[in-house]
C-alpha cells in the first residue's frame, strides 16, 4: 500500500566510524523513493528525538540531489546529524511529549521515520510505533542499527563493530611491535571499550591468525576474573617472553559483581572519586604482585571514531542497510528493526533482512562460551573465523593536507 | 680515501613510525655501497649496543637482495631490530666496556657504524668516535636522528615526527567529531607526548588551516601553566560552544617547576603512588572548578606506533636520510648526525646534510616562542606553516586479512 509523505531520520546514542555511512544509505533510499514518488522530503533531527522535540529539523532533500559529498559524509566519523541520550517516558506517560512529537510528525507530514542507533534507539522507536498506532496516525518506523558494541540481539552483527575492531586490532598489532623493542620484562595493558560485552575486546586477538601475533591474554566482562589465576597467567607469560601485552575490557569484574575498573578508585587533590579504570587496577595489581615494569593503555574514544582506519565490509554493509531500511518501509513495512543475516557458504556474504523490534529493545547479546577459552583467559578460533571478514577491506579515503576530508552540516 | 670493511647498524631509544624506514634507506645505502666495492656485509646489533655488547647480531646482507620486503619493513612500526636505552660510560671509565665494543668491530672487520636514534643515541655515536679516534682503529661513524618529539639541534626536524604528528592531527580531528554530537556542556582534555617540548602537542592544531577545526586551547611545557587562566580560558570557550576539547603536552608545569602530571598522584590499593598524568590533573581541576562533564583521553603509545597512518613525507625523507648516511660515510664523512635542510621557496622542500654530532647530542630544541600565541595557551599560524608539509602524503599501506603486513626479522 503507498504510503505519500514525508521522511525524517535521526542518529542515537554513541557515535561509530560508520553511521553516516548508513545515514547516507538512507538518504540514497529517499532518493529511489523520491523519485517513485512516495518520499517527497526527507528531513534530518539535530540530537535525535531531542532535536524533534524542539522541532530542530534540517532538510537533508537538497543534500540527496549533491552527490558530489556523498562520499566524504560516508567516511566521517561520529554523527553528523549529532546525537542524543534520551529515552523516551512509557507509552501512557507525559503524553505532552508524545503530543508534542506527533504535532511535529503532522506539521511536517511525516510518514516515514528512520532512527539510526544502538539499544536504546531501538526502545525509542519500539514507543512511538506504540504511540502513532494506538493514535491512528499512519506512519512506519524503522530501527536501523548501529552500535562498536555488537551487542544487538537477532542481527548477527551490527554496523560500526567492524571499524572498531578493524582500529583495535590494527593498534593492537602495533602495540605489540613497540612493546617487542626492548630486552626489559614488561607488561603492557590495553583496556578496550565494552561494559557489558567483550566483543571488542575480543578483536584485539585477531592478529593470531593474520600475522600471527596476538596479545598474550583476553579477559572480558563475560566471565569472571579473579586476582591470582592473572597473576599466574602473567608469570607464565613471562617465562616464554619478556613483553607481555594484555587486552582488557572496560567492564571486567570480579565473580561477586565488583567491577575492576570501580575497585581502585582512587581520590583526587579536590576530594573527588576518580575511577581508575580496569587496566589501571591491573597496572597496580602487577606492580605488587610481580614487580616488574607495567603500563596500561586505554583506546578510548578513538576506538569509536577512527574513520581513517574503517572496515570496508562495514561501511558497505553500513550504507546496505540504511538503503534498505528505506525500501522496506517504502514497501510496507513498519515497527522492526534492520539486521544482518549471515552466510558462510562460498566465503562470506551478508544479505539485509529485518526482525520485530520488540524481540531487539533493551536486550544484551553477550559474547558466546563456545568464543571463549576453557580457561578464560583468551577466546577461541571460532570467533576468529566469525571476526575475520568483518574487519577486511580498506576504505579509500580522501585526504586534503594531509588530513581526512569530514563533512559538517 | 676508499675504505673496505663491513658495516654495522642499530636502532635505539623510543620506536617511532619511520625508523625502520631509516633502516631500509641504510640497507639501499649499503647495497650500492657493496656494488661499489666499498662496503662487503652489512650486519644488524639486535637492541643497539646491548646487542652489540653481547655481540648479538644479525647478518642482514641477504636482506639487502630481496627487494621484495622492503616495502614491508619500511612500513613496520617501532624498531624491527629491537631497541635499547643504554647509555655508554664516558669515554676513559669502563674501558672494558670499550676493549669489548672494539674487539667485536676488528673480528667482524666493522668500517662503518650506523646508529639510528635520538638524543642518547647521538650520544653513543660521539663516545665511540671519540674512543675509535684515540686509539686509532679507522672506521667512519654516522648518526640517523630519528624521534617523534623533533627535539633535535640544527636539523629542521626529526624522521619519525611528522608521522606521529600526522596520527595526532588526524586523530584530534575524529574526536573533534565525536565530541560534538551532544548537546550537554563537556570538556575533552587530549594529552599528547611531550616531556619537555610542545612539538607533539601543536601538531594537534592543523586542522585549523586544513579542516576549520582544532582544539580551544593548546598547552605546551615551554610555557608555565598557570591553574586560573586555565579556567578562564575554558569558561569562555563554553561559552561560546559546548564542546570544548584541549590538548596538553605529558610535561606541563607551573611556574615553579611541578609538573602537572606528577602533583595530582594518587594512591592505589597497594600503597602506591601512581602518576595521574597532565590531562588527568585538568580534569580534576575542571570538574572542582567548573563542575560541568569532563574526560580525559591518554593517546599514549599509539602516537609513536600508528604506521598505518605515516606521513609519506616523513616515510620518503626517512627513507633518504638512511641512505644518505651511507653515502656520506663511503665518501668519507664521519663523527656527525645526518640533518635536514629546509627550503620553503616554490613549496617545501628538504635536502639531506650533516653537522657535528658534537654540537647535537644531549641538547634539547624546544619550540621557539614565535611558535606560540601570546596568551601561551595556542599556537601560532607561523607553527602551522612549519608543521602542514611534514604531515603531507598518506603511505601506501599492504593490508593482509584487514591487517597491516608488518615485517619482522
Amino acid at each position: 500500500m503507498k504510503l505519500i509523505g514525508n521522511a525524517i531520520v535521526g542518529q542515537s546514542g554513541g557515535p561509530t566510524a560508520a553511521i553516516n555511512a548508513t545515514l547516507v544509505g538512507v538518504l540514497r533510499g529517499a532518493r529511489c523513493a523520491r523519485a517513485d514518488g512516495t518520499i517527497e522530503k526527507i528531513y534530518g533531527m539535530r540530537n535525535g528525538v531531542e532535536g524533534l522535540l524542539r522541532e530542530d529539523l534540517i532538510d537533508l532533500t537538497s543534500f540527496i540531489d549533491n552527490k558530489d559529498d556523498e562520499k566524504t559524509l560516508t567516511n566521517t566519523p561520529a554523527a553528523a546529524l549529532g546525537s542524543c541520550r534520551k529515552k523516551l517516558s512509557p507509552v501512557g506517560e507525559d503524553s505532552e511529549q508524545y503530543e508534542k512529537i506527533i504535532s511535529i510528525f503532522k506539521k511536517y507530514n511525516i510518514r516515514y521515520f528512520f532512527y539510526i542507533g544502538g539499544n536504546d534507539s531501538m526502545d525509542t522507536v519500539a514507543k512511538l510505533s506504540k504511540y502513532t498506532n494506538e493514535c491512528g496516525y499512519e506512519m512506519r518506523l524503522i530501527g536501523v542499527p548501529k552500535t562498536i558494541d555488537n551487542d544487538l540481539y537477532v542481527t548477527d552483527h551490527t554496523p560500526g563493530f567492524g571499524s572498531a575492531a578493524k582500529y583495535i586490532a590494527t593498534m593492537t598489532q602495533e602495540i605489540l611491535r613497540d612493546c617487542a623493542v626492548y630486552t626489559v620484562k614488561a607488561v603492557t595493558i590495553i583496556e578496550i571499550m565494552g561494559r557489558d560485552t567483550g566483543w571488542l575486546t575480543a578483536a584485539s586477538a585477531i592478529g593470531r591468525s593474520v600475522t600471527g601475533y596476538a596479545p598474550d591474554y583476553i579477559y572480558l566482562p563475560e566471565t569472571n576474573f579473579d586476582d591470582e589465576k592473572f597473576i599466574s597467567d602473567v608469570k607464565k607469560a613471562l617465562e616464554v617472553h619478556p613483553n607481555v601485552v594484555i587486552a582488557v575490557s572496560e567492564g571486567v569484574h570480579y565473580a561477586d559483581g565488583r567491577e575492576l575498573g570501580a575497585i581502585n578508585s582512587t581520590v583526587d587533590v579536590f576530594g573527588h572519586k576518580q575511577l581508575a579504570g580496569s587496566a589501571k587496577t591491573l597496572e597496580a595489581l602487577v606492580k605488587e604482585k610481580i614487580g616488574c615494569k607495567v603500563r596500561s593503555i586505554e583506546l578510548n574514544l578513538c576506538q569509536r571514531c577512527a574513520s581513517h582506519i574503517a572496515s570496508l565490509t562495514d561501511i558497505n554493509e553500513s550504507l546496505a542497510v540504511g538503503e534498505a531500511a528505506v525500501k522496506a518501509a517504502v514497501g510496507g513495512v513498519s515497527r522492526v528493526m534492520m539486521i544482518f543475516r549471515r552466510s558462510d557458504e562460498n566465503g562470506y556474504s551478508s544479505t539485509v533482512e529485518y526482525a520485530s523490534i520488540d524481540d531487539i529493545a533493551n536486550k544484551i547479546k553477550y559474547v558466546p562460551k563456545e568464543y571463549i577459552n576453557e580457561e578464560e583467559n583468551n577466546i577461541t578460533d571460532e570467533f576468529i573465523e566469525y571476526l575475520k571478514p568483518l574487519i577486511s577491506g580498506e576504505v579509500d579515503i580522501e585526504y586534503v593536507g594531509g588530513l581526512p576530508k569530514h563533512y559538517i552540516f
